[in-house]
Formats: structure tokens, C-alpha cells, sequence
């Protein structure tokens, strides 16, 4: 296809291809002398007195002190940064505050979580989560991938978070006032995706990629009528942030290739109003190893160059609104041939299996990398507009017009085997991590990033070796229009030896990597095992832009609808109200009792229960559980919530606050007596 | 009723109590200066050249410094302990290791959590939290209070950890081969407990302690009638070693009075073979705050003394043996008035409100802290013996026996607010947590430890302030016959402004001590967020005592019943059979593919599936998850696991590794096909 990859590609062939990958995995998981962490002092990093003593007695070298003190982070002192990170597979997000690495807090997002009283009864919580639900079938787990963070000019601005879920294709929104899930949507065109969430410049948008194509709306079809019958997508959710929740009903998605797209991103600045995805698989291999074909990793390794799609977003926002849609599963979609006939549409050549495709803070650049390729390939969005402007395409299968990669390509830079993910930081440096070394590359960025370095422009400058199998990376501020630059997460999948073994499962190993130096000085600071779950993707953020609440605003407080309750239990309001079988409770917490503490219903009952935690102190939440019935509350200072249950089984029942509250905790309990049917 | 309780307890009434608890809570929660975190630097710590700069530039005191070069582990080296540790209301457990504060694991226990494929179908997981189930009603979750681990000879021997769940009155086994949850068994008496688990020196009985009393199986009574028909129990479950689970059907009960049995711990050497609990409300309030009665915190709290409870627990399993028991729910219950004819169960009054009873490293000695009384009280197991042999008791009103007080006290130390908990070194000190001031103490103990200190026996040496509410303390290996000392973690309930704000929940702060040093040097090293639930207690052992699996001995293993499963799916030997319209398919998983790619079937088939993790690297996991059928499985390397669903919903699902495997990772995916019925 072009004579640059002849010259640059040696991995040709799936043999060889998957030769090397079991090659370096097995180098990989033999390195057990702990490996070239890439951690050097940068200078005189001695200690004196008993300093000295205890880094002698517990072995640390120079660069192991100076890591010591960047991370360290005394009791009462805040850390600078906090770390938005997806869960994975638990189905959460992790909140780190970094330099310090220590885990915050998690977010219960796709999976119920009973600390946070997230699906354990509470009415808002339960609503939230069944949001999620598809066709009737309860989802309670997630695979959550990409959070972004909520944007004002490009830059995050603290309010909300999103992610989505990979296995069953949702997003969900984090309101960052109390760090609470308030809403899941399901995609309704695919089960999965894969390239969520991100948002453009202003959080008008949240951009939600595919992965595996299916048939739009997931209806049934034979693997064999593939290319007929499947389909891609790339779904763009109107997100109000105003009332801080997606409106659905003016989202819309729009039709594309069954190629299995991949990761997007918004355009900003000069490409504001463009959107970015790349894509895989444009071999739509089908697999079928078990009867001879080559399987997926091989059939969607063949060809050299991928497709980046290239979105006017824009001009497809006015489409949707004008109509100019069918229908799938109620969702307003664009069908291909109108994308390519509103000229919003475009195919970029793009080698090969890449993973991702990251706008430079300026807007003026695209930097895709081919994981099967040495290199990144840097796109200009300028050369983008001249080749759309000049018109004379080619078209691939189904029609969309294909920019010729000589006229859009920037440069490309060999950086090393595996590149996957690219960040960037204040010193005009982009860094990219290389999941087969593995490392992550730092090298230099042209254009309007020239003047903030001192080596040559699109040009390697170190790599700092990670352990192991960095996936993405992170840096900080790292998405936005201005990054801050100083850290950068690596975010490993493999740990092997670098923890205590905790048996066949392992965490992950995010390390933490100092780049606040230029030049080839990157060291390891701090290697943080996750406990639970794979993170995929994370975001970090100022930590003086976040602004939550200590306690909610009012007693009352509904947390879902943001308005006070029209349940609010005040003190010496609480009373039971029998309306038939129906029995409905005010309640009211406070340190350390529960007002009433006896409950007297009878089996068959239907029970409505609400609680307001009256308290105004910072960190005075109570828990509320009933046995038996499965309940778990948490309600914090102000929060007024409600449950309902059937009153099915008869019997003794204690509840009690599960939250520690005072030195009398445990005594903060009463008694629920389910008087038996004759 | 004694002398030195006149002259001890300023702490009379209700409202006195209230209020003081009121004006400390307020004055922590306006700590917002940060408080004196008692770390002073035991001498001189600067440090010279950039160490010194980045010190500087973080504004590290020498203090801190010291903290950091103790706690900081690099990249590559391991921790010297690893805390298991109750993750509360998450119904997990965490695994950390120490001394650098990482959580490396959260190992699911009483809630589904999916990135270890509990719950998300996997037949064994689903079976081991089956057995949690009550009456038919699924529980979902847990409150998990106080893990402990296997002894042998007294000693932690890192082969197991059982937990309780408070909220539903469960314990569950843990098998530290590879840290997964084995059997989860449903206590007959009572739907909550809190006095589990403890084990017997060899690890033969699971202790599992009470707490809200109710009638034995949770029947119907009014509260009215609780001091007849409401009652406690502590529950002795029996661990076999050699197949790693509890043999319910050689466990028994005891019928205790409807105390609020609290906390327990086993006999140790000398007192080998008995059994001491706490407890609390002896007072048998039973609340109704909203007509007019006493709320239990105060109702609980009226009493000077509550009663020790002290078993003969040698005794009891001859009685259990011989088959001198009822039947609650089919499970043998020795009744009250046999355990106290059969002289297996005494009282002995304890001040004041307390939590907790905890043996001395020699067995010696019985440490009780009354929460609403400054002291901790210690009893002598010699004078137990003593007074028992000597008879003439008073009795309480079910008929047990109460040792005199003054019989059987050895000595009484002022400690200060609200005491909890106790634990022990290897250099004579016992630690005591004080959740009112709050803080931890230091003291001396006498009998056979007094010549390990330089101070006075029975002495008040240091109090260490805490931020903010220490619950239980954690020292290494400090449930032992042979405590290390070095570490001790205090578990404080509150965090309030020690880290970064992140909404109205906060996370716990788990404090790390450094007792290495005697006399008053015992400073707070390092604070670690808790990010999720709200652990209660925790075990700390030496990692050297741990030797879990790297993989699973051999392709094929089946980790819940530790045999080669019957369905092991070798390479090659994959298929897809039908019968009738039951479909069973044997899956194989290697980086990166599945086999069979294609899964053809109808909607209303029965879909068994079998896949076996075929892979012999370290940690080379693969997930699996289907959308919609809400599976999900962790399928570690060498694994086999099956599971089952009713095809309900036709369409096209991707299913496709969750687990981050090697570079073509998202290649490794497959369809299955589900045709409608016509």
C-alpha cells in the first residue's frame, strides 16, 4: 500500500506476530530480579542521623529516598491531584489522590455496593441501577473503561464524571458534588462498546464508540451474512448540565462500518466540532478458529492500515435534528449512506490495530498508534480540511470517502513495540505506553509545541521501563486544551512479582512516573497495586478544581431528584401510618438512635420506609439494615431516603446503624417484629 | 456496687454520657487545624542535597521524613506483613500489606463482586454464596466485623481466614492458597451475630458470638415478652483442616440470657480450652424511644457492670457430644439451664458497656475495656479457676453463676475515654484504643511479662492521638502466643478532614503506628484511606507465613472442590454438543482466543458451558462475560469453570475476555447466536 510501511513493518504475518508477543510475554513473566525500574536519583540524594539508618535498614537506595519524599504524604495534608480511574470489570470508578497513590474512594457505578447503600433498597439508588437494566434482564455488574471528566473550554472543570460499560453497552453519570452515580443509559443500538466515554470541549456531547459489531439493536443474524448484516456505531448523548443528566431523547447515533471501532476523542480549538474514533478489525474477520479459520487475533491482523473515522460532528448534530434519521429500538440514527452523502463522514488511513486516537492540547494534531506498528502516526487536522476541501477520494466498501494518507499524515515517529495510548504534558513532550517492551516513550511534539522544548521536534527522548504491560497511561490535566505535566500513570496490567503474592489473581500495578523533569529524566516514584477489578482508563484532575458538598445542603436532601424530599422526617415527626396492608414509616437518625425503634407489622404487609438522617456534622453518616430482607443504607448528613420491601417473612428482625457512628453505635439499633398470617 | 466504681466512674447518667460524647465528637469534628498527629521524629533526620530540596518543596518535616523512608516499599520489593482486614458493610475482605500501606486485594466474601467472577455465574461461587441464603431469600451482601486467622499451636499459620457477617449472622472460610471464599454457612440461632470469629488455638472451633438478643430462630415474639422469650447464643462451629470447611453437622449452639453478647476470644495456653465473651445491655432495655422509653443508648448503658461470659468450652463439646441438646431449626443447642448444671458457663461482672475481651499472649490474663468506664479491668485465669473450685456464687437471674468481681480482678489501669480494644507486642505492652480522646494507649503488663519492660507493671506508659474515632487496633501478629511488635494499625472510624474531600461518605483512616521503639516513642507513620465499607477488625501475619498459588497446580483445577474438574476442556478437545434443547459447549481460553469463536443455538435452549483457563504463566487471567446474561468469570491460569443459563432473549452477543491478556487482547472475542423460536 505505501512504501513506508514496507520499509518500517518486519511483523508481517500472524506466525510471527504471535511468536513475538509469547516471546516477550515469556521474557516478561521470567524477570523475576525485579527488573530496570528506570528509577535514577537525579542528583545527591543521601540522608543523615537516623534517616540514614532506617533507609539503610530497610535497603533504599538514593532514588529510592527521593521517590520517598515525592510521594509521601503526611496525615492532615491533602494530595495535589485526584485520579478519576475506571474499575474494569468491578464495575466501578477508583478516586486516588496522587502524589500520595492511595485510593480515596470507590464510586459504585454498574455493581451494587452496600457500603454506599447502592442497590441495597434505597428507592434513588434502585432507580439508577434499573435505568441500566436491558429488556427486563437486571445487569449488575459492568466493565467500565473510559471516564472523562466534565469540561468547560477544554479544560475539566470538576462538576461530573462519566464512563461507560463495556460488556453491556451504558454510560453512566457521576455527579462530583457527592461523588453519587445519578444516572445509567442503555446504548440501544449495540449490547457493548467500547469507546466511551468522551466529551467535547463544552460537555455538550459525551461520545460513546462501539467495539464488536452486531446488527443494530442486536437482532438476531448469521456470523455468516457479516458484512450485510453487521453493523458499527458511534452514539453521541446530549448531556444537560443543567440538571446534570443525558437527555436521551435528543441524543442520536449514526450508522458505520462493521469495523470494530475503537476509541474517540473530541476535537478542541481549531478542530473543535470534530470528532475522532479509530477503528479495527476493518478486515471484518469473522473467526471461527474451531473449524479452521484463523482465529480473531490473527483474521483482524492482516491488513496493514486501519480506518480512523473522522466525524463532523457538527453537521451531524444538524442532520439528527433535522429528521433526517431511522429508527432502531425507538433511537434516532443516521444510516451510513446519509453520513456519507451529508459529507460527515471520512475514512483516514491508519496503521494497524491501533488503540485509540488522541488530539494534541492545541487541536492541531491527531496521534494514533498502530499497536502492530513500531510507530505513532501524527495526523494534521489542517492537511485533513485541505484533502476534504480538494475532494478526488477513493471509497472504501461501503461508500465513505478515504483521505489519502500521504496528504493528511504529519510524520511518524518509531517509538518502540506495542504503542497503544498517547498523553501529553506543559513541557511540549507527548508520551505513548508500549505494551510489548514494556516502557513508556516520551518524545517531542512540533508545530505549535516547538518553542517548550529544547530537543528536535517528532523525535524519541527516553523511555522509562514499567512493570508490566502498561495498557493506557495518564497524565495530569492530561486531556485537556493546558495539561500540568509532573505525573504520569502508567496503568499495568500484569503485576507478577512486583507484590506480595496474593494467589492466581492478581491487581494490577499502576506506577506512578514523575515527569516533571525534561529532558531523559522520568523515574518510577510509587507503585500502587489495585485491590479489585481492571482499570482501563483514567483521568486526573486538580484537586482544587473539585468543590463537593461535606454534608448535603438541607435536611432532606433527596440526592436524585436534588431537591428536599417530600418525605423529609423531622425530629419529632416520625410516626407509622397503617393504610390497609400497607405500612408506611417516618423515621429519623441521629447519633446514636433511630426514632422509632420498634416496628410492628404483620406478614403480608407492604412496607414503605423513609429515614432522614438529621445530623449537620462533617463525616456523621449512619447505615440502616434490616436481616433477612437484604437493606443496606447509607445516609449521610442531611440525606432523606426511602425503601420498600413485602413484608413476606415472619419474625424477629433487629436493624441497627452499620456505620460507626458514636461511642454508643452499637446500641444505635430497635426491632422490627413481623407478627405471623394466622 | 464496688468502691472503686464510686470513686472511678464519673459517667453516671444518660444525660451526663450524652453530652460528653456530644462535646468531644464536636470538638474532633472542629478539629480542622489537624490536630496533633503524636509523630515526633525520634532524632535527627535531615537530609542533604535533593532529597533535602524535595523535602523542602513538600514542606516534610524531619518527622515526616522518618515516616516516609519507613513506610515507603519500592517498585519490586515486598511488605514484611500483610493485614487482613473486615471490609464492614462492603461484605469483603481486605488483603494489605504493610508497611506500606497498599491494599493489594479485596477478596469477596458475602457480596458478588465480578472482577473476581463471584456471583457473576460461576457455578462454585454460586454455590458458596447459596449457602448464605436465608429461608429463600437471596443475601447479597454482608457486614463483615472481625476476620481471623487459622492458628496453629496458638500461632497464625497462613493457611485460612474466616469472617463473620453481622447483618445476617454468617460465617464464611477462606482458603489462603488462593485468597477465594470456600463456604459461607447461615447461623440457625440468629439473623445477626458480632462475636465472630475467633478460633481455638488449633484452629478446631469457629467461635461465632451474638449480639441483638431475639427468640432462637428469629420467631415471632412481641418485644414485650423479651426477657421470657428473647434470648442469646454463642455458636461453636467445627473446622476440619484437611477438606478446609466447617462440618455443620458437628457444630453446636449455646443458649445464653438475652444479653447483647458482644465480642469473644479463645483460651490460649494456660487457659486453653475456655471461652470469654463480653456483653452488654445485662440492663434487657428494649427501647421505644418514641413513647417515652429510654432509647437504647442509654437503656443499654444504666448498668455499672455487664458480665463476662466464660465458657468451658471442653466441656461443652462433651455435653454437645453426648447429645445433651435441643433442636433450633435442626441445629443442637445446649440449653441455658443444662450449660449451667453441666457447670460449662460462669459470669463475671465487667464494667462497663464493654467491646470486647482479649486473652494475654500466655493466656494468663482476661483484658476487658467498659466502654463508658476509663479503665481497663484484668482478670486473672488462675483466679477464675480459683473461684470456681472455691463454689458459694451468687447467681444472676437466668441462674448462672457470677464469680465475684474482687475474686477474680488482678488489676485495674485508668486509661482514659471510652477504651475498646486491646492488643499486644513482643516488648510487655498491651495497646488499648480509646475512641473518645481519641488515641492509643500504652501499658505495661505484669506476670510473666514484667521483665520484658522497664516500667512499672500495670502502668500507663504513652498515648499516641489518633485522627479521628479509633474502633479496633491491629498489632502484628497480636493475637498470638507470640506477638511481633514493630506495627500496630489503628482503625479510626472517622477521617473528617484527613484527606481530600470526596463527598458527604468518607473514607475510614487507617492509621500506622511505629511501636517498634518502647517508652513514649510511638508515633503515627502513615494514613491509608479506606475506600469502600468500613472495616471493624483485622489480623495482621508475617508474609513469610504465606504461601498461596501462583497458578493452579495443574490445567483443569476446580477451586471449590480442589480436585481436577470432570469437565477440564484440554486444547483440542473443544466441541459443542446438543441434546435436545440442552447445549453444552467445552470452551478453551489462551492468549488470545477462545475456542470455539462461533456459539450457534436457539432461544429456549439450556446453555451449560465449560471453560477451562488452559495457560501455565503467572498471571495470565482471562476473563469471560456474555452482555445481557449478566455473566462474568475470572478464570485464573489452570482453571476450570462452569456455568448455566436459559437462552431467554434471541439475538447476537459478543462475549469476549475481560481480563487485559496481551497485546491483541480485544481480539479475543466470540459470538454467540441466539435464533428466535418462530
Amino acid at each position: 500500500m505505501n512504501s513506508w510501511l514496507a520499509k518500517n513493518l518486519n511483523i508481517k504475518t500472524f506466525v510471527g506476530l504471535f511468536a513475538l508477543i509469547m516471546l516477550i510475554s515469556l521474557a516478561v513473566s521470567c524477570r523475576e530480579d525485579g527488573g530496570d525500574t528506570g528509577t535514577e536519583a537525579s542528583g545527591s540524594a543521601e540522608v543523615s542521623g537516623n534517616a540514614q539508618a532506617i533507609a539503610d535498614a530497610r535497603g533504599l537506595t538514593p532514588a529510592d529516598i527521593e521517590a520517598a519524599l515525592k510521594t509521601y504524604t503526611p496525615s492532615g495534608t491533602h494530595d495535589d491531584y485526584i485520579m478519576f480511574a475506571s474499575g474494569g470489570h468491578s464495575g466501578q470508578i477508583y478516586v486516588i489522590g496522587m502524589p500520595s497513590m492511595r485510593i480515596i474512594k470507590t464510586i459504585a457505578v454498574f455493581t451494587p455496593e452496600p457500603w454506599q447503600g447502592y442497590g441495597y433498597g434505597a428507592e434513588g439508588t434502585m432507580e439508577v441501577l434499573a435505568g441500566g437494566n436491558i429488556d427486563g434482564s437486571n445487569i449488575t455488574w459492568g466493565d467500565t473503561h473510559h471516564p472523562a471528566l466534565s469540561e468547560t473550554g477544554g479544560d475539566y472543570d470538576g462538576e461530573f464524571v462519566f464512563i461507560n460499560d463495556k460488556a453491556n453497552g451504558r454510560v453512566a453519570v457521576i455527579d462530583l458534588k457527592d461523588f453519587e452515580t445519578k444516572q445509567i443509559v442503555k446504548n440501544p443500538l449495540a449490547l457493548g462498546d467500547h469507546g466511551g466515554t468522551f466529551v467535547t470541549p463544552d460537555t455538550e456531547w459525551l461520545i460513546e464508540g462501539g467495539q464488536y459489531g452486531s446488527p443494530l439493536g442486536w437482532e438476531y443474524a448469521s456470523i455468516a451474512d457479516y458484512q450485510e448484516d453487521y453493523r458499527g456505531m458511534v452514539t453521541f448523548w446530549k448531556f444537560d448540565r443543567a440538571s446534570g443528566r443525558i437527555l436521551e431523547d435528543q441524543s442520536f447515533a449514526i450508522e458505520l462500518p462493521p469495523y470494530w471501532q475503537d476509541l474517540c476523542d473530541a476535537g478542541k480549538l481549531v478542530s473543535d466540532g470534530w470528532v475522532f474514533c479509530n477503528s479495527f478489525n476493518t478486515e471484518m474477520a469473522t473467526g471461527g478458529v474451531e473449524d479452521g479459520e484463523p482465529p480473531f487475533e490473527a483474521g483482524a491482523s492482516q491488513n496493514d492500515m486501519d480506518y480512523m473515522h473522522v466525524f463532523n460532528l457538527d453537521k451531524a448534530v444538524e442532520v439528527a435534528q433535522s429528521g433526517n434519521t431511522i429508527e432502531v429500538r425507538g433511537f434516532p440514527v443516521i444510516p451510513l449512506d446519509t453520513a456519507v452523502a451529508e459529507e460527515l463522514l471520512y475514512f483516514v488511513p491508519e496503521p494497524k490495530s491501533p488503540h485509540g486516537v488522541d488530539v494534541t492540547p492545541d487541536g492541531a494534531y491527531m496521534v494514533v498508534s498502530g499497536k502492530l506498528d513500531p510507530h505513532v502516526s501524527v495526523y494534521s487536522f489542517e492537511k485533513m480540511q485541505d484533502a476534504i476541501a480538494a475532494g478526488g477520494f477513493e471509497f472504501d466498501t461501503y461508500g465513505v470517502p478515504i483521505l489519502a494518507f500521504d496528504d493528511v499524515v504529519e510524520v511518524q515517529i518509531e517509538v518502540g513495540l506495542g504503542p497503544l495510548h498517547t498523553q501529553f504534558d506543559d513541557k511540549g513532550y507527548a508520551y505513548t505506553s508500549l505494551f510489548l517492551e514494556p516502557s513508556v516513550a516520551r518524545w517531542t511534539l512540533g508545530g505549535s509545541f516547538s518553542d517548550l522544548h529544547e530537543e528536535e521536534d517528532w523525535t524519541l527522548v527516553h523511555k522509562t521501563p514499567v512493570q508490566y504491560n502498561v495498557g493506557h497511561i495518564a497524565a495530569a490535566e492530561g486531556d485537556t486544551v493546558s495539561p500540568d505535566g509532573q505525573y504520569l500513570v502508567s496503568m499495568n496490567k500484569w503485576a507478577i512479582d512486583r507484590f506480595n503474592n496474593v494467589g492466581p489473581l492478581l491487581p494490577q500495578n499502576f506506577q506512578l512516573l514523575d515527569i516533571g523533569a525534561p529532558g531523559t529524566t522520568m523515574p518510577v516514584i510509587y507503585d500502587l497495586p489495585i485491590p479489585d477489578g481492571e482499570p482501563h482508563y483514567a483521568q486526573i484532575i486538580r484537586a482544587d478544581k473539585l468543590s463537593p458538598w461535606e454534608v448535603y445542603p438541607e435536611i432532606g436532601w433527596n440526592p436524585h431528584t436534588g431537591e428536599i424530599d417530600e418525605n423529609v422526617v423531622q425530629l419529632g415527626e416520625e410516626r407509622i401510618e397503617r393504610n390497609g396492608n400497607q405500612v408506611e414509616i417516618w423515621m429519623t437518625a441521629v447519633r446514636s438512635h433511630f426514632t422509632p425503634e420498634h416496628v410492628e407489622i404483620k406478614q403480608g404487609d407492604h412496607v414503605i420506609w423513609h429515614i432522614t438522617n438529621v445530623e449537620r456534622a462533617y463525616d456523621a453518616t449512619h447505615g440502616f439494615s434490616i436481616p433477612y430482607y437484604n437493606i443496606n443504607l447509607s445516609i449521610e448528613p442531611g440525606e432523606a431516603t426511602t425503601f420498600e420491601f413485602d413484608a413476606t417473612e415472619d419474625g424477629v428482625f433487629a436493624y441497627y446503624c452499620t456505620e460507626f457512628c458514636s461511642a454508643l453505635h452499637l446500641e444505635m439499633t430497635g426491632y422490627m417484629m413481623i407478627e405471623p398470617n394466622e
